[in-house]
């Protein structure tokens, strides 16, 4: 099976560690293609840059022109997945939400563990919006954004200290990364603190394999039905 | 004061309907300025033209040079506040939030009666999501579309019947007219069915005026402090 | 247009500062008429006196015998706004909600600083029946008795150390003020705290007017339906 | 010991039915005294009477000379407890949290069925402020006011009816009866629909026993402690 | 009447002491018969340890050959009442419900205060299915396992000291003892702090006592109606 | 891998039906054992039999000796995995949350259709305790017992009409199958409804597979740390 992995910025070196860990847990039949947006915010931190991503996202898989099984999109906390659940046939499944999923399967409660201070808001606005709020304990922010987390020593040390007060202070049990950026840092802070770590692009790929070997995709019914006929002006917006 | 009505379709013809019904309303100071998107669906109808119009909406807001006091954003049910709080100074109004507000004064429950049946869950996540749900009896679907909704009379007959049903059947006490396409009808409905009927645009010009005349803006210390400098690629992305 | 602006207690001097507040963002067609209870506390705190305060206001507004457009409550967290909508037939407006509505358009959680601790259950209950608990973060207490807030640098003090505290502890964005005595206290704390500070009385005129411009007024098909006819002893209670 | 139980309205025959449903289930120990208000309503139904309640009910209670050991208040959905509270040191409970707390000991779900139609949100707004609506599935109303009940017959048949209806549409286990005035129709509906029935004021004065047994009382520490010292006129109120 | 009070675990001494409690408050015509499960952990923590509990609570229950009026579950946060209920026609309660409901009635929040650290969790949980979860300020350990509490002393130092912390730091007004190994304690720890303490035990037998007084038992229409004729292979599970 | 389902009846016929739904979604790599309880009902339906089956569950994941990688819980409502978790150092995923988390990832809302009417309490129970209620449109009953879900086309004819009012009545867009002896009627019914339908069994091997993949397994600091150490009698319970 093909699962496109969408980058929400532009930045093409987060593109391709997204693609790295999705195919660093992709099963033996799973091919990962990964897509960069061509519009947007070099790094997604807020509201505008998300819906902005949002947009992009839709706009990069209406046109990839080859055929594929499931859509994984790696932005945490962005806004988007229903637009895309609209457009296409197969499964979709949003790095937020499947690191939840994931989280809720291995312990009492989870703490999100994010970048900026600005970007707790809209992840817990998503979570409640999937249904996924109550068995949050806390979503913590690192200080650093997205960029930053480049350096991964000074990443992991700031995900780390985050993790372990919200072990403490919060009565989390397991931790989610909640940053696409993270992706490859799990299982170091995993074995460092002794709990469990879920990253959402991995848990993504996983879900999305698991859709499709499942035979199971977006109803169509009502929600996430194609979008009726009529008249768009400038869609897609490619930027090229 | 001069307060931005921003309509979310490329419809002109709804940008003055929109319009018009501000201006009926607006107090002996306001002046108001409607505006419409360059790209975008003709009318809104679900989650992919719904995450367009917001980009398409911001990026109409942030291409007008002139001053202003406020912005009303006059898609019901539709993404985007967010964005748009971040990136203007100015208070901002949507019409979904505005009129569940004044909903919530006139009565113990509200019923909102909206176009198709798709768009029903859209509203209630976004009711949801403004911490606005709970005193939401139902939100109630006519089956027509928002272009269906220019004949008068076939609009009023389909929102009086499911609003009568929304009083009889949810324990609705007062109906919200659930599409910005829906504007200038609330009056008569009301007269017909013995109960106050909001309509969102009206509602959020009066709340835009009120806070200007209280000289309060949205809060910039978190969540909706203007974006971080960075680098963005093909913004504004106005299609002209 | 006339609004009625009721006090909940009976020292006259406090309610000339609410009628002052009103007066002062009332717009250029309002007339304000403040009112005091004939009989119950010369402050409300607590559950007793906000009950006696809740029938002294109703007694209050059915005996003024001219005619008005709309009734403003001017008790932050007393009970009392629905015997008032069903004995009237205007809109009714308790500067609790009002607060609290337009503080849900300015940021994304909002916090209460009120007087003494045991008002603090009062309000959060209020606030829970009007639907409008979920994005409130905190409701502080000042420590304050409300005849204290009279010496306006002891209160703008122990106002500002709390507003500080819920913005940083509790990630609030935005700041209510939660007691009537502090109409009039909102613009220094905001300049000083750089974020946006609601005060109730001055809103709930706002909400009012805007009831009223937009000729809407209270559901009478249930909840809020005129008394059935019966006898009734001993009312109004007038004290005079 | 001595319990009180107050009636809410002043029909002196609704008071001698409710203490003699409170006698025919004391314990041996237990006294009951039945207290009339000097004013209010006949019949208390709706929000505005519901206050008057509340206060002519705390005058009632404050005006009883002798000792006692606990109070109820016979008012099902009723205003008032909360001030009751800091004004007496016995324990207080109303019975509409009474038999809630009962018959959420007996069944998955309880649905209430009252009077009249108005007086469904009032106790679902009570049920929400007492914490206890979770597992409330209906309150029905039987359209009947509170003095038809007096009519055994028309009364019976009517709950009766609304009670099948509660456990073939809402999934109820158990039904509660929503008034004062339905003392004494719990036995024989019980046995006609074989499942529980729990009436309010018979609980109430059990729970008042078991709390006056465990020598529980209520809290004094913030929400319900003695109303501070200040000047309140015209209080007591009593009109005699 | 005849009580049945089971304890959740082999420890004698701790049957002995519940027996006792129940004694201690029981009424003049109430018996308390005490029972110990035949196999299962000496003290219940966890929930391995609560599974196997109710199933050995459901087993000492149905291997009793007399007969009696109510059953009393006196394990607090374990899991088997809903079994139970299925199983035996009387009235049958759990102190842990049996506390919070007292609880409620006496203050605006209560916290429990129970052993080690891992039964937080399950408590938290049993109060959201019984539906009594919304007005508990907080569960907080004492780090003592059951059998630690045997040291009186020991044990009431911890208990005070973390329903304190639950007084400052949770707005709690009411505390709830939440082991049964705590029963005896509640009065000392009461009048140390000032503020009512409940204690499941002796909560549970008052409300059993209440409902066999009324003549309310479970209802049997749906969820607890008795098992179903099948096979079942090995029940029941007498260790002797 | 190799990954235990265990039922939670005795009917070997089911076990044997389970495993192979297992089996034939198994990725390549895995291995499928399945388990029958040696104690217990043919076939559980309400809440003493989900307790018997908890410990039973328990009793037989403990009893096999050999290694295994994740075990898989197949009793569609039931109690237990709590236990499993403390009890084993793999993953557990219960088939109950496993098809709601896939459910909620293919559209806004699902509906549970099940056996008995007496199981949807338990159902919904359960949903609430894993904080998976929320999405939850419905849980209906079909009416058949878990033993006449035999002879399929009954069963597919019952669940198909239950399914079609789920879409029709609550705006579901997925089904779950609430019962394990309904693995298999999945596709077939998918097929004529035209929307997902999410089988349990299935569900939960794609997780454990995934979580396996992942390297993630049971947070092991606090709710599931292993039982302490203490004396239990009688454990297990093997009944041969």
């Amino acid at each position: 099976m093909k699962i496109l992995v969408v980058n929400v910025n532009t930045t093409e070196s987060m593109t391709q560690s997204i693609g790295d860990a999705a195919r660093a847990v992709a099963g033996p039949g799973s091919q990962i293609v990964e897509l960069t947006p061509t519009f947007g915010a070099e790094s997604v931190e807020g509201n505008f840059e998300s819906y902005l991503a949002a947009v992009a996202v839709m706009d990069a898989v209406v046109s990839y022109r080859d055929s594929y099984d499931a859509v994984v999109l790696a932005g945490f906390g962005e806004h988007g997945k229903e637009g895309v659940m609209e457009l296409v046939e197969t499964p979709v499944v949003d790095i937020t939400e499947a690191s939840a999923h994931l989280a809720m399967l291995l312990g009492d409660r989870f703490s999100v563990v994010t970048t900026l201070d600005r970007n707790v808001p809209p992840i817990e606005d998503r979570l409640l919006s999937y249904g996924l709020d109550r068995r949050c304990a806390s979503v913590r922010s690192t200080g650093l954004s997205v960029l930053e987390l480049e350096d991964a020593d000074i990443a992991k040390a700031a995900i780390t200290r985050e993790a372990e007060r919200a072990l403490a202070e919060d009565n989390a049990e397991v931790i989610v990364l909640g940053c696409g950026g993270m992706a490859g840092l799990d299982r170091e802070i995993s074995k460092q603190l002794g709990i469990p770590v879920v990253e959402g692009v991995t848990a993504a790929v996983k879900l999305a394999e698991s859709l499709v070997a499942l035979e199971l995709s977006t109803s169509k019914v009502r929600s996430y039905a194609a979008p009726n006929p009529k008249k768009i002006t400038g869609w897609p917006l490619r930027h090229e």
